[in-house]
């Protein structure tokens, strides 16, 4: 028995407490929190087998008076002893994905990303559609190609056309891009007909991570006309290990940026689930860019509402994502045909001028929110190397 | 023992044997299949407990060699007396969803409606986008909303906005349409990064079913820029009970019409699979149209080819329709928004001009195709009726 060292300012502080599903030199998954430089078996820490299973999906589906409990339990616990054998180095894991992915939702909620798109996708034209401002646009992305951090993304082919070119043409995407973005797992579903309003967010959602929604650019400027994105997108997505708890993002909330129009009733009210938090993308190592969520249009309460208003069901791990997080200034935009304009304006990664993703590029996006003692939330990260398309 | 009696000219005779999962008053659900008017419960049948469990999911994942060895097997012991605790009467069987639906994606593969969409979305522009020549436009719908024929519809509430419109208004779709579809079921999955050639459509894919894309026109028209359909179908899509067997349509296989221009190579070659299958609509017991699926301009093995062609994976359960099923004539349009064209020339239904669906209203589509004795291979029917919204 030994009490958990936590080093001074870590973001995986007593805070925190984010659930994932570990194994440790091959043995079996297994669900649990990290803690400083720790991971905590909790089975058997707890007692408990929900924790002993492959995937978070048990406990997701027993809802938000056992994760308070659980939480309380937690809170108690890391401050005491305990058994050495439930405790492993970080380091010495391996992290797998933390929930069984059903629908995959993907939103457009940052207003600077979808004008920014608008302008690049559609010149000359409003860039907003009318829409944009009555409700969080969103789509249905593929749930089963939905892959935990460090699996690697092979580079997608498909059909691309230029605009002066005659005809389409095959081959690996030359316009391979992230989607820098938070993604919210739902815990508790809804049965199909009923609606989950904007004040019921934490009744149903568990917690959150973070998202790269690759993004093949040139395959879905081709595709996306007139039923949306589809082999642009459907390869990989790629999200954080490590699911921080919305009780850990209380110290996170702040209010929206002002709607205007209002939103219609069913899209009002409700607590403050704008989210203080800070998307930092590194590409080789090189921070080059730093996307503010808090600047984001619509809030993750308002996407759960909208996403239901018709009476569609939702399930446990079904999860939905908040789209590219840009800010106003060009060094927050979270996706690079953004800050390269269309590929017009290159940044420069370690000494050279670039523009999309090459084979061998590695990129990580990582995440943080103030944490009520001063430290920060920490998200872990969402990593991810290229490599070559199949011939 | 005693032989199964099939009624002459049965649309579920020996070239036919679908798959589905079934009870028995209340009893639990386990795999059957249709032979006449008799279910076969296949477990004790076969001695073989794939069967015992209460989705086809097991023996969907088993693959091609050992379907095929199945249906020889079926085919050999319906010729003979079988035990009368393994028959039941279809009137006296509840049919539940028969397989866990994973991704959901939705084709556009009709010439037909596509380019009566067009005209009916966008007057005053090409009908058909550039791109759908060139590919099998889909995009991914809710596979948690799959439901089996026989659930009720519960009228979708959402945004909707007429052109004349200052600002978008919520309420009750008042524009609740069908489409009829049919869907392919994978019975094998691929690796992320692996493509599903043309040729290896017959290796993953198990069989077929009607599909009801139930769609509310005013939610869709309103939110499909630029990211396409979500809330107009995320409500519901309804499939038949049935899963007819590839193996089964062997006498319904027909080239496809030809494709003009030539596709790129990997949607290429492979075998014909333009299928002759008749749907019919009926709309509360009147024959309303009859969709012609041999009109397809994209055969199924290309929607498959293309949905991979990214490396995007597939798994057991993972589902794809065709889009709406229309012909050139108007009485072969596969949804009521051509079948009226917008609302604006009504169909008589009853004595009754109708445009959209009414709370009440009851939709039945049905399937056939020829069977190599003469017979039909049948479908079966996926049916729904509309009730109201929930205030």
């Amino acid at each position: 028995m030994s009490a958990i060292e936590i080093p001074v300012g870590s973001p995986f502080g007593i805070h925190n407490l984010p659930y994932g599903a570990f194994s440790v030199r091959g043995g079996h998954r297994r669900i649990g929190v990290r803690l400083g430089d720790s991971v905590l078996d909790l089975a058997p820490l707890l007692g408990d087998d929900t924790f002993a299973a492959p995937t978070l999906d048990g406990f997701l589906s027993q809802g938000r008076e056992r994760w308070d409990a659980v939480r309380a339990r937690l809170t108690d616990l890391v401050t005491r002893d305990v058994p050495d054998s439930a405790v492993h180095p970080v380091g010495e894991v391996a992290l797998h994905l933390p929930f069984t992915v059903g629908d995959y939702v993907d939103f457009y909620a940052s207003e600077h990303h979808a004008s920014n798109l608008g302008r690049l996708f559609r010149p000359g034209s409003e860039p907003l559609m009318p829409n944009w401002k009555h409700m969080p646009v969103g789509y249905h992305g593929r749930g089963g190609t939905v892959v935990v951090s460090g699996t690697d993304i092979v580079r997608p082919c498909g059909q691309r056309k230029a605009a002066d070119e005659p005809a389409p043409t095959y081959g690996p995407s030359q316009r391979l891009d992230i989607e820098a973005e938070l993604g919210f797992v739902i815990g508790t579903g809804s049965a199909l007909g009923e609606r989950i309003g904007v004040d019921e967010f934490e009744r149903h959602v568990f917690g959150a991570v973070i998202v790269n929604d690759w993004s093949a650019r040139d395959l879905q400027a081709w595709e996306y006309v007139p039923l949306g994105p589809h082999l642009g997108k459907s390869f990989a997505t790629s999200i954080s290990p490590w699911v921080v708890p919305l009780a850990a993002l209380r110290s996170a909330r702040v209010p929206l940026p002002r709607q205007t129009p209002e939103p219609l009733p069913y899209l009002r009210g409700g607590e403050d689930w704008g989210l203080d938090v800070d998307l930092v993308v590194e590409w080789n190592g090189v921070e080059v860019s730093r996307p503010p969520y808090r600047d984001m249009y619509w809030s993750p309460a308002q996407m759960l509402a909208h996403l239901t208003v018709n009476g569609a069901s939702t399930r446990t791990g079904d999860f939905f994502a908040s789209g590219t997080v840009s800010g106003p200034d060009r060094r927050q935009r979270g996706a690079f045909i953004e800050l390269t304009w269309g590929g017009r304006e290159p940044v420069v990664v370690g000494g050279e001028e670039r523009t999309f993703l090459r084979d061998g590029d590695a990129v990580v996006i990582s995440a943080g929110a103030p944490a009520p003692d001063g430290t920060r939330i920490g998200f872990g990260e969402v990593a991810g190397v290229i490599t070559p398309a199949v011939p």
